[in-house]
């Protein structure tokens, strides 16, 4: 599994990505499964993933052989998000109906499908944030819904859905994001540092230059033993459970 | 989805249920999916469901029905919970494939299956918790697997792993359940109140009164709303994050 967090606020956006992958107990590797494409002060765009990895990376190896090719539509030019995030579902489901061709010959069975969160901005356009199912289709982040999961969402949902909404800032949206993977990585063994992190400031139309979270770093250990301590110490502040819950 | 979790401590045992049930968004219910069986000072015995409604009330009235029938082993006479585990993963089989034979007649598919918790003392025996899988067979609570959780478990599991442990005591686990019930209510819909609540005492050999929890519960409030203060002053007091996380 993997987990990766995609939040667009007022203020800008949190994109935030596991690197763990795993193939069975003797297959646990480091990916990176965070990408951007853009151009300074025009376009910016991440692309973060979950799901099988095959899949996932020959779509990203598409997207990347496209910039180059200057007589068709890619990441580099195309005009809308939706219609990027339109291009990904549509590569992503071409990549793992092809591998399900291919492995149908060989085996039954397979889970061969990829999700994906694309976001970012476009001059002259708002950001947006999609999710992009296994199927192909998607969904955009609105003021209501303003953060996607991909991969083992549910460990890490509980305090993105107390502590976001559309108003918060980008510090708070960080703080957020990093309790919500420490949730998700002392919980299951599938996914696990380092953490990619990318937070970009609405309007600025300038790729971050992302920060790579391991295990050791200070401020990411001052938040996790703080919050760890913090919870005990809620619980523990708790009055006694009425005589009547106990017998 | 159906929300369960047994704890089985150095001190006594917390078992706690939600209540609702839900064969598509048009028919949601309350069911209670918490069952005792024992006779005062002779055996205690707690049996938790989640999965397919009609498998676990077929298997919950076939181990009733058959407490009357002295000429068989039932879990009124059962010498050990191993052995309980083992009949209810039997039954739950049984009823399974049944169910499924019927169906496959009619339609393809279909999830018939259920899990449970059972867990509870007999004289003369230490306390036992066990989780029963779909297929019929189970494990067992150990001190350094002090908790189970079936049915839509992942929500309220970071707080659970955090919070227990084998030498906890009673109060302090009814409080951790209450919180892992909150997270789990919060962010699934599927998951709902009343919540019903069993505290058994070490070697007590008494069945609990139990208490049913509602959402305007006094305590159940205010641990919610404790818990919810309490983790955004947690998250307010992080320091801001470093620059370098930002850009």
């Amino acid at each position: 599994m993997s987990y990766c967090v995609g939040i667009r606020l007022k203020s800008g956006m949190v994109l935030a990505s596991d690197t763990r992958t795993n193939a069975g107990v003797d297959h646990i590797s480091t990916f990176k499964k965070m990408f951007t494409f853009g151009a300074e002060g025009e376009r910016v765009i991440f692309l973060l993933t979950a799901g099988n990895l095959a899949t996932s990376q020959a779509v990203v190896n598409r997207l990347r052989r496209e910039l180059r090719q200057d007589d068709r539509q890619h990441l580099g030019n195309i005009p809308s998000l939706s219609e990027a995030a339109e291009m990904v579902g549509r590569y992503a489901t071409e990549v793992a109906y092809q591998t399900k061709q291919m492995a149908t010959m060989v085996q039954e069975g397979g889970g061969f499908g990829s999700t994906f969160l694309l976001g970012g901005q476009i001059k002259g356009h708002g950001m947006r944030l999609y999710l992009i199912y296994n199927e192909g289709n998607s969904i955009y982040a609105t003021r209501d819904t303003p953060f996607f999961q991909i991969g083992e969402s549910k460990y890490g949902k509980p305090i993105l859905d107390r502590a976001i909404n559309y108003e918060s800032n980008l510090d708070d949206a960080v703080r957020a994001t990093l309790v919500s993977f420490d949730s998700t990585i002392r919980s299951n063994l599938s996914v696990g540092f380092p953490i990619d992190l990318m937070v970009y400031k609405a309007d600025s139309l300038t790729l971050p230059a992302g920060r790579r979270i391991t295990e050791t770093d200070p401020y990411f250990y001052s938040i996790r033993s703080q919050w760890s301590q913090g919870l005990l110490a809620i619980l523990r502040g708790f009055d006694t459970p009425p005589p009547d819950y106990m017998g």
